[in-house]
């Protein structure tokens, strides 16, 4: 039997909840943001007593789909001040969903200035005190904990940056290889700091496991879907082969690739950090191209990343940290952006409102644009330490913005724009606009349709048909993050007829019911409701669903494109 | 002849410009309001180019009105991102008077990396390229600017702070005695600082002078308000003899003098900060008790503050500083105090939003509450030379409660909250919650009737009345703040009938015009409406319109009150 785990910091008691009735077929992003949207108050001070972080594993985690494995993290951010779900992957989310737990709820705050970590098990969860690992990073913890509690321990767990609840600070999640995979955006983990909680360990000896209602469709349905993953292009083969990171030529070539924060669209070096030479270099130096962030992923974009003597440095190494650090910040050593990604886990901080954030600090003088020398020490001695510049630092780029009066900052509802020009690829611009979430590209991701071909073609350098194609994969989004899904497999579900209705089959098999098309995209459609409901209780308006001035009046090469969308085109969004 | 004095920075050009029709009825705030929000995109970076800074003298600044020579700063706020005037006392209000400008309009940025100055005198305005003073104290340019250009030049200027565009950042303006008012709230310094003028200067020779379209009425009316203003007991004894600052023992009696960062409304040590002792203490070491912000004032609130040895230290010391360092940091010596604002003035930064910072930072633990050691040390070398800390502290209480995660930080719209706390005062917090400036005393003053006794009695502690009170005070003083008045002279318009009129007689007399009282209200009632337009189209809801989170759940002793007001009772302040 499913259930909630509840969890009260301020007298630090737990209770086990029935799910109720109105929770049931939620999961993921629909589950965390339907508990945020009731249970804590849109005004509250997101590191205050009243907000509440959630954790959800999705609909299907657990279950044998391919690529299921991901968990979802809600709660009032502390970065944009509106809702946030933050998805990852790693292991928690399948034991969690093996122990029957459909939600953990996090409340309240320690009376006393003392710390904790919490212990998930098939009994519910205990609160402990925490004092050995205060202060350490995050792959000391999870080291630490592999020790004490055995190599399959689950972990969430929060660094140096959470605990002195810096608004770019994540969440990280132990891997399969006891890597980190991260809720990264949006601040969440200053809210798990606020809590003075440190780590979550979970131990799913004994669990109940899931259970198919209908075991035979659900296994046809599992083996059409994954051939679907395996059969297109980007999932089967750009993916797995070169990660991410291969949109780094691909967005050049496009003119979309934000270069020395924003200033023009392609990055003279493009090829120094690029997939291609990326992947050569991983294979060259006995690293693995392709690793998954959980247990039955079947894309494998990770990969392992050593340096010249063959010794590890870092992997879940995304396009989005390599385009921040590199292009945007002209850094063309992909050693260096490589060695930041593992201290940006280890610290635990956002690694793309990091780098947009340095974008800005280059801009603000606080380092020469290219250095990355400067820019790792800035990482280990000031964001590391909390020093005054460190914390303005992790504060992401608007903290940097409004600290050093920077005009030129890329973000919306203040969080950091990643990786996509806007003006030269339009899609991505409407759905950093008016994304619930600020600005996050995972939400609608247009790149698709705009650069990919995917789900057909919409021209990136036009208006037309942008808002239409933001909201369609806004919606299906919000749906598939309910699900547990990568979201990943929205390639072949835009272009492969099977793999959509096989998606919802698993569904239906797993719980005997009954979904259709329409039911998942009206689930999509009420879960960006709710989320928008929130952000105005929290005082957003359409004036928030905006990009910053500078993208309106400034050019970009090579295209010469600007932000021309009215205010009226892009409040269309809303209209479903 | 009236012009409009308009400076472009960017082609760095300047015109003379006729003042058109809308705008002939307008001075001080009701000028500076309408032409940002005619002007300014709400939409835009307030350190960007499309912001404009506005000066503007009242509609009687410069004839003989007693307290009429206030000038009015006006742009958007880079603190709390809306609308913003702040009036100042100083030389400058009837310098420009005498000149015929009616409003100085500094728009675009510098394309090159320079600094600037301007010089307006009887011909117009220049601009000039500065170099020298870069970097400066605001006394030093004074000192300079006398120097080169008399004794008698006006002066506008930024300080460090101002130059660093931190948004805690002042105007000073140049007073009659050469030392410094300022147009303290809302980061105005860091917009002039934007432009790139370091300051202003201002000669007057050969000013065509005011015209007094019916001097006999004029004479008359002068007299019987300035009558007013000396027979009240607040305008004409209290704050003659002690300062401003009358009012640490009045509101610690009344339980609202907000001590440890808003924790509690009482400080022990309230005596050693209070307007009889500082009153005692100036007389005793040869300062002056009373001292005039402008020449024609009549309260003469200000002072001349020496140290032991009878050395200057500070004059403008007023009630909102010396709370503020005093019982919110719970430093009892007045003598650091006032060194502090002396700082304050030279680095040109906001003494009270800096002092509610202050506060903030000693909650976060920076350093701890009462070590004004610590306190100066702070203000010289880190905000004064602009550190990394300097930078989150300059960017006053909001800045300081975000880089270090602190949740009690008492602003509005990102302004702090001043010297009253709500929670025992109801009525200001009205004001607080709903002024278009973000947290403003000045905007609403309901002090005058919840605490001393003018205009009648509302009760502090109670809900009953407030709303009307404030509504009622925020109207006259959005009339009041455009005349060029001192807000003071409400204290005489609240009580003695014949105050009102007279004013009102004395603008009619001054322009030929028949304005009646309705008139004035209907003016007050159109500024605030202009104002809260434009905040609407930054992005402001009637969610900004709410006081932060601890003051509905923390009781305040010794009243315990807790800020009890529904949503829908503050949102009724908006119905007229």
């Amino acid at each position: 039997m499913d259930k909630i785990l509840r969890v009260n910091m301020t007298d630090l008691t737990t209770k086990l909840e029935t799910v109720p009735t109105e929770w049931a077929g939620l999961g993921g992003r629909g589950l965390t943001s339907t508990i945020v949207a009731a249970e804590v108050p849109a005004d509250c001070h997101p590191l205050g007593p009243n907000n509440k972080l959630v954790f959800a594993p999705g609909l299907l985690t657990g279950t044998a789909a391919a690529n299921s494995g991901r968990l979802s993290a809600g709660a009032k951010s502390p970065l944009t001040g509106g809702i946030k779900e933050s998805n990852a992957g790693g292991t928690a989310a399948q034991m969690l969903a093996r122990l029957g737990i459909k939600a953990l709820i996090i409340e309240g705050l320690p009376k006393a200035d003392k710390w904790y970590n919490l212990h998930v098990n098939k009994d519910g969860v205990t609160i402990q005190e925490e004092t050995e690992l205060l202060g350490k990073g995050n792959f000391a913890v999870i080291e630490d904990l592999e020790a004490r509690l055995g190599k399959k321990t689950g972990v969430l767990t929060i660094g140096p940056a959470g605990e002195l609840k810096m608004t770019a600070a994540n969440i990280s999640v132990k891997d399969p290889d006891s890597k980190i995979r991260s809720h990264g955006r949006g601040g969440l983990g200053a809210v798990m700091g606020s809590k003075k909680i440190k780590y979550i360990s979970i131990d799913d000896a004994g669990a109940p496991g899931i259970k198919i209602a209908d075991p035979e469709k659900f296994k046809v349905a599992a083996r059409t879907f994954a051939k679907a993953l395996l059969d297109h292009p980007v999932s089967g083969e750009g993916l797995p082969t070169y990660g991410t990171n291969v949109l780094v030529n691909i967005l050049n070539e496009a003119g979309g690739l934000p270069t020395r924060n924003f200033t023009v669209g392609q990055f003279e070096a493009h090829d120094k950090i690029s997939g291609e030479t990326m992947h050569d270099t991983i294979v060259a130096r006995g690293g693995k191209p392709k690793h998954g962030c959980h247990a039955g992923c079947i894309i494998q974009c990770s990969q392992v990343y050593n340096d010249k003597d063959g010794k590890y440095v870092t992997s879940g190494f995304e396009y989005e940290t390599i385009w921040g650090l590199g292009a945007d910040c002209c850094i063309d050593n992909l050693d260096d952006i490589a060695r930041a990604d593992n201290l940006m886990d280890d610290i635990g901080i956002d690694s793309i409102e990091t780098a947009v954030m340095f974008g800005v600090a280059m801009e603000a003088g606080i380092l020469p644009f290219g250095d990355s020398k400067e820019m790792l020490r800035l990482l280990t001695e000031e964001i590391g330490k909390g020093t005054p510049l460190g914390r303005i630092l992790g504060g992401g780029a608007g903290s940097v913005g409004k600290a050093y009066g920077v005009t030129r900052v890329p973000v919306v509802k203040n969080q950091g724009i990643p990786a996509y020009d806007p003006r030269s690829v339009k899609g991505i611009g409407i759905t950093y606009a008016t994304s619930t979430m600020g600005a996050d590209h995972t939400s609608g991701y247009t790149i698709a349709t705009n650069i990919l071909n995917v789900g057909g073609y919409v021209d990136p350098l036009k208006k037309d048909g942008q808002v239409e194609l933001s909201r369609n994969l806004q919606i299906a989004t919000a749906a598939v993050d309910s699900t547990g899904m990568c979201i990943f497999i929205a390639f072949p579900a835009l272009d492969i007829p099977e793999c959509l209705p096989a998606l919802i089959d698993m569904i239906n098999a797993r719980f005997g019911i009954n979904l259709t098309g329409d039911d998942v995209t009206n689930l999509g459609k009420h879960i960006l409701k709710v989320e928008h409901q929130f952000n105005i209780e929290a005082g957003f308006t359409n004036k928030h669903d905006r990009l910053p001035e500078f993208f309106k009046t400034e050019p970009v090469a090579p295209h010469n494109a600007v932000w021309d969308f009215t205010d009226a085109e892009i409040d269309e969004f809303w209209n479903f």
